[in-house]
């Protein structure tokens, strides 16, 4: 068996000369496979460490008649930091469909997971950014907080940017990192900053209670909240999810599993026939129908996101490294 | 992260210079610690493909306290052979407890699985071979065929070995194999002849009938059945876990889901108190009492035999390495 391994040096290199073009277009074929039920994904898999805390997270599976299969295991050691470790890593394997043959282990340490998270935000740019935006605003600051505006620049024209966190050092971290893309940076640690200057929101925290609240909505803006991937998780006033216009959702059973969605269901401000799948929202071709609807993406993560970045990697790193 | 990748070519090299006995030692300690609840091993995900068709099966878990953790990938892919590749294949994936950083990837390609169920056949027989052996009785001429005698050798003084197998072809290749050993081999098409001659006997074919029938079980017979893996398989008349004085099982909980003890207990043959799960037995130092009991070992496989090997090679292979 011929098994390549890829540092994780090697994958940024080839995810660097990757167009953001071609990761939206591999993003969107797999939010629609996976709307069409051409996705086979199991439930995750779950290792759980007590001393010190941490877990482990198995996410696998595949898109019919591809040519490959994938397993990613996604790692969270809360302590590591204190060791000057990072807390998340990971790996994922890509198997061939046909034999079982393990072709490639991508040693990405957790990054091709920010990657494909980012490229999902700016897919939902393409489709429901307003087709004027005057600011973009990020709440949070950490490396979700960076990429969805790197990803973000290729989408949507806007170069002004609001940032909110809650601390001065990570905020000075943040304009040194961000502004050498070009971007024209304003701080805050008032989060009413983002909804009066930005009508494009991206919320990146992991936050478990409200921050943006549902009379700072104005009629035309977008908000994609992307930090509640989890149970407990939360970062809208889910009566915004009953204002929207749209509520677009990455995985309709995930997200009223968890998430923003899945508060306002709970609590039954939305029945779960206002949520519409992004796979399904794309494949028909739908878009933000006008300036002054209020428009939700709720991402909280699937697996052919993983399969559709991996496949990517593969195919650019392995056949023609 | 610094993750080791080992070839096939080293593991199979740190196997082989590892003594029988660590192997043996370190698998009862992994049962023991199944057998006391010490191992946290989650249900079995699971993939399925149709064409062509394969499935991939990922075991995982950990013993606590333990410095490591594992994910295994074992594939299956039927149609392989057609193609001159092995059907079967896998990787395991040694992790930092501690850390969850990926230590080192096991490119075992499935070896290891061999040698843990291997290694397993030999605890058995250490405590429940009759005091002398007249002759090993191998039913099955494939993979474990082989292994389980190699180990064997090491724990059961006899030589004399009957095979039985379906095709002169197989019988004469398994003799080819296995005579460098140091074994005086008898071939047989006929099962009956297995147990006239033998009193060891081990089963080691993916059957899914009975080969073996009550009615010629004698005193002081020894069976250990290990090709009932899964559901649908199935070695033995159910009547012999009847007629037995012991009946040791690798895991309790997984032998009256499928295997040997789930036909007897289906069929209301034995009650699930009479199984003595192995690590169980060998923690209170128990054997075989006398030399006219019938004692059968059905064995399924756990993941704390995969954990307890692959620690084995990853300390030998890469630590030392």
């Amino acid at each position: 068996m011929k098994t390549s391994v890829i540092s994780l040096r090697r994958i940024r290199d080839v995810v660097t000369n990757l167009s953001v073009e071609t990761l939206t277009t591999a993003m969107e074929q797999g939010f629609i496979a996976y709307s069409e039920g051409r996705a086979v994904v199991p439930p995750v898999g779950l290792l759980q460490f007590e001393v010190p805390p941490g877990d482990t997270h198995i996410k696998y599976g595949f898109i019919r008649g591809d040519a490959v299969y994938l397993i990613k295991v996604a790692t969270n050691f809360y302590d590591n930091p204190k060791q000057g470790l990072p807390s998340s890593n990971g790996v994922m394997l890509v198997f061939d469909q046909k034999t079982g043959e393990l072709l490639t282990i991508l040693l990405d340490e957790g990054y091709l997971t920010n990657v494909r998270t980012a490229v999902a935000g700016a897919v939902v740019a393409k489709y429901l950014a307003p087709s004027k935006v005057n600011a973009i605003g990020i709440v949070g600051t950490g490396t979700q907080a960076r990429m969805q505006l790197q990803y973000l620049k290729e989408v949507v024209d806007c170069r002004r940017v609001y940032i909110y966190g809650r601390s001065k050092e990570t905020l000075q971290a943040y304009v040194k990192d961000m502004q050498p893309y070009g971007f024209e940076i304003t701080t805050t640690m008032n989060l009413e900053d983002i909804t009066d200057h930005c009508n494009y929101i991206v919320t990146t925290t992991p936050s478990a209670r409200q921050l943006i609240q549902a009379d700072r909505v104005k009629p035309g803006m977008h908000i994609t909240a992307m930090g509640a991937d989890a149970a407990g998780k939360q970062e809208l006033d889910p009566i915004i999810l009953q204002r929207a216009d749209l509520v677009v959702v990455d995985s309709k059973a995930q997200c009223i599993d968890h998430g923003e969605a899945y508060y306002a269901i709970q609590q039954e401000i939305i029945t779960p026939d206002k949520l519409m799948e992004l796979g399904s929202f794309i494949k028909y071709g739908q878009h933000r129908k006008h300036d002054s609807q209020i428009t939700i993406a709720d991402l909280t993560g699937v697996a052919v996101q993983d399969i559709q970045i991996a496949k990517l990697v593969y195919e650019g790193g392995v056949r023609n490294g």
